[in-house]
Parts: structure tokens; C-alpha cells; sequence
């Protein structure tokens, strides 16, 4: 099986684009007849059917299946069948945020992993790298770390001490990706550049997955002359709710392909 | 509704402990005959029947019932049922460690507090105070927050800085229920007394919830010296295998009411 980073290479140089759709299904922004699982998941699909040839990546976060119980599990399964059979080049990114003692940690890694199949998964990084051995353990998937996010609470802790936390984050992460390659890490586009340089010296080799471009406001041009082209780029609300009261697929696959032609412009390797 | 709070004290009171029993169904550790998910529940209620004279709440971790998909959420939900139906008195806190945005944190909590209706919550401070308060925002529910944890690995980011990052952990929750009263911190029993005790001095009224007793080896007397009453001390293995091939129940039985003794030895006021 190869790898997650080998098959992001590849998926990017077929599309020509760093792009991530984030599945984030609101209930309250999905359009009218769309808000119970099983619309959802056809929504969600009907956006992947648009966003197909320049998508590198999905993610769907979980939170948004989870509040439905049972069912909502179903719909999540759902549209990762979907998903395979509509891009089958693209990955799967699970946007779960998980982090629990190890002894835990491993049935989280089966869920997302065996469970579900899903290429990546995000992880909390808080309790420590032992916490995080069990998902390192799946060389060929992408483990997603979070560093530094793109909310403003994120000074809080994320920016604690000196060096910041993020960084000694940061910092680990590159230690673990020389042992196993498989990881990578959350960095958010609204942060400074200033900021996301320092992640970039600490962590060299560890490619960034950015969230904050689109509704969050993030700057895609500060972020990819730090990144360069070793980045999945998220885009989710302004995407999947790009004309929700009216042809939602076209309007998607228009602010995708848009999103898609800044970053050609931004980065000529592309 | 009274609150997590008020429900506390009164259990506590009227059982004399401050036990809690995490039920985290390890299939490999689960006696032959109880791995799947329905028979898992049928033995962690069998537990639960053992224990219900001296367990304050019990301490469900959700990764064992996720890792089974659709079927294990069906099963977490008739977990929580058949606990209500044997201590209607019981708290029952979901171990889910979840973090995320506040606009994806708003699923979570209504995973929990709504979809499955738990007195408690256990999340991840990393992302910060913002990416807290929708769960704070329910106000007779408990948030627990980790602060420090029982693993080797919590050195790692958990003590990064000076002061080290739990203690500032510690004091934004000790302002945070200063607000909302709903607030208690996870500090692990395996930690030095002198690292509890400069949590309880960042925040002296945000009750602990201390996991690693038992199979984990934590000092008790160490953190109820700390703690004193306001606490639930959890043990989860040692109660839950403490005969897994012979008379489990009994050996549960037993197993929480030496806890529990223990407890009532060192802590005269219980």
C-alpha cells in the first residue's frame, strides 16, 4: 500500500492543487431538505461530485455525524463509500481531533483506521508523543497533529512559554516524522507568517495541513510562501455553502476552481 | 435541574465514597463471551450492579464503544440506560476528550449532554478557552478539562514552561468556574503531591477528577492529602478485571468497597 504522503504527491500533480474540502455539515447552514443524516450525506456528495477534479483531499469532521448518535455513524460510513467511488484518487482525512493515554489511543487509531478506513486522521497532541504512539503506528495513513489553529483562543496555551508550545510542538513532530514519515501538521492560515516561520524552521520536513482560508479569513498568499507546495490547503463553509439557496454544486465547484487558480498563481511549481 | 455540583454532594454523602468506575471495555481483556458489543454492555451492567453502593459516578470511555462504529454508539447509548435504571443517583461522566473549534464544539456537546444525555464530559484544553465554551455554556453539566494526566508522556507538553503549562491550565479554569461552577480539572494520581498541590493552589475551587489509581499504581493518601473530599477518584481496570475469569462481579464488589475504604480511612469527613 503506499503511503499518504506518496499519494498526496501524486494526487497533486494530477490536479495541479493543494485543495481540501472540509465536510463540515451544519445543520443550520445546510440548505432546506438537507438536514437529517441521509440528506446530508447526499449533499455532501453531491459537492464531491463538484469539487472532484480539484480536491486533493476530504475532510469531514466528525463532531457534525456524531451529534446524531448511531445514525449520524451510519451517514459518516455512508459518505466515505461515497467518497471512494466519486474520487477514488482523493484522500480521506477524518477531522476527529482524538488524543487519549495510549492504552485508549489505539481503539481511537481502530476506529478511524480499520473501523472506517479513512486515509489521515487529526489528532490532539496535549497529553504527550506516548499519547500519540498508537496512530504513528499506521505508517502508510497521515497523522495530523495540531499545532498552532487559526482560532483566537489558541494564544492561550498553543503560544505558552518560551518557545512557544506550538513549537516545541512543532519540534516533536519533526523528530517522529524522520522515525515514521507519516506526519503532518495543523498550522492555521490566520495565524502571522512570522509565526508559521518559526513552525516551518522547527519542523522542516513535516508538511502543513492550513484551515482558515475562506470564511475564516485566512491570507493563502502568507501561508504558501511559508509552506510552499507541501501543504494541504482546507477550505470548508465558503465552499460547501458557496450558494446554498441555489445551484450548490455549481457555486462549489466555481469557489473551489477559484481557490485552486490563487494558489497556481501563487506557487508556478504547481 | 440541580447541578453536576449539588448531584456530587449529595451522592457523596449518601455513599460515603468518591468513587468513580471508568468502564473501559477492553475486547482482549473482556472474560470469552462478553467482546461483542451487545454482551459488552450486558457485562459492564453486571459491574455496575456490584458497585452501585459505592460509586459516585461511573466514567464510560467513549474510544471502546466508537471503535465498533454504528453498533458500538447503539451500545454506548444502552450503556447509559441500563446505568440509569441501576443508580438513578449515579453520575455518569462521558470520557471523550473531545476539542475542536467552538463552532464544531457546539456538536460535541450536543452529542453528549443532548443525543446522550451524560452529566459530564471530559475535554481537551488545547485549542483554548474559546474552543471550551460551548460546553461550559451548560451550566448543570460537569466539564472536566484535562490538566495534567497520569502518563510518562504528559512531561512532554503538559509541563512545558514556567510556570509550567497545567498550572496556567489550572488558572483558567479556577477563573472559568469562578463564572459558571461547572468546571473540574483531571489530574492524574501518578503525579508528584508537590505537582497536585501546585494545581489545587491555581485553583482551589475547581474540584479533581483523579484517574491512575488501581492498575496504574497512583498514591492515594498522596492525592487526598491534595484533594481532600472534593474529588472522584477513578479506577477502572482494577475494578472492572478484578476477576475477569472467575466471579467478576463479586471480585468488582469487592475490589470498589476496599477503594472505597481505603478512602473513608484517610478522609475522616466522608
Amino acid at each position: 500500500m503506499s503511503t499518504f504522503y506518496d499519494r498526496f504527491l501524486s494526487r497533486k500533480a494530477n490536479t495541479r492543487s493543494l485543495l481540501c474540502v472540509g465536510l463540515d455539515p451544519d445543520p443550520a447552514l445546510q440548505p432546506e431538505g438537507y438536514r437529517t443524516a441521509d440528506t446530508m450525506v447526499s449533499y455532501l456528495l453531491r459537492i464531491a461530485e463538484a469539487t472532484s477534479a480539484s480536491a486533493v483531499a476530504y475532510k469531514p469532521n466528525v463532531a457534525f455525524f456524531e451529534a446524531m448518535g448511531a445514525a449520524g455513524w451510519e451517514a459518516f460510513g455512508q459518505l466515505l463509500r461515497g467518497l471512494r467511488q466519486i474520487a477514488p484518487e482523493a484522500l480521506i482525512v477524518a477531522d476527529a481531533k482524538r488524543g487519549d493515554l495510549a492504552n485508549t489511543a489505539r481503539f481511537y487509531a481502530r476506529t478511524f483506521f480499520e473501523t472506517y478506513d479513512c486515509d489521515g486522521l487529526t489528532v490532539n497532541p496535549y497529553m504527550g508523543m506516548d499519547s500519540l504512539a498508537p496512530y504513528f503506528e499506521y505508517r502508510e495513513r497521515g497523522i495530523f497533529a495540531l499545532c498552532l489553529t487559526s482560532n483566537a483562543g489558541s494564544i492561550d496555551f498553543e503560544l505558552h512559554g518560551s518557545p512557544p508550545l506550538f513549537e516545541v510542538v512543532a519540534s516533536r513532530m519533526e523528530e517522529q516524522n524522520q522515525k515514521t514519515g507519516n506526519v503532518w501538521m495543523v498550522a492555521g492560515a490566520t495565524r502571522a507568517a512570522e509565526q508559521l516561520s518559526r513552525i516551518r524552521k522547527a519542523a522542516p520536513g513535516v508538511p502543513f495541513l492550513v484551515p482558515g482560508i475562506g470564511a475564516q479569513g485566512g491570507d493563502l498568499a502568507a501561508v504558501l510562501s511559508v509552506s510552499g507546495s507541501g501543504a494541504l490547503v482546507n477550505a470548508s463553509r465558503s465552499i460547501l455553502y458557496a450558494d446554498p439557496t441555489g445551484d450548490s454544486a455549481a457555486a462549489a465547484e466555481k469557489a473551489a476552481l477559484s481557490l485552486v487558480n490563487e494558489m497556481r498563481a501563487l506557487l508556478p511549481e504547481l
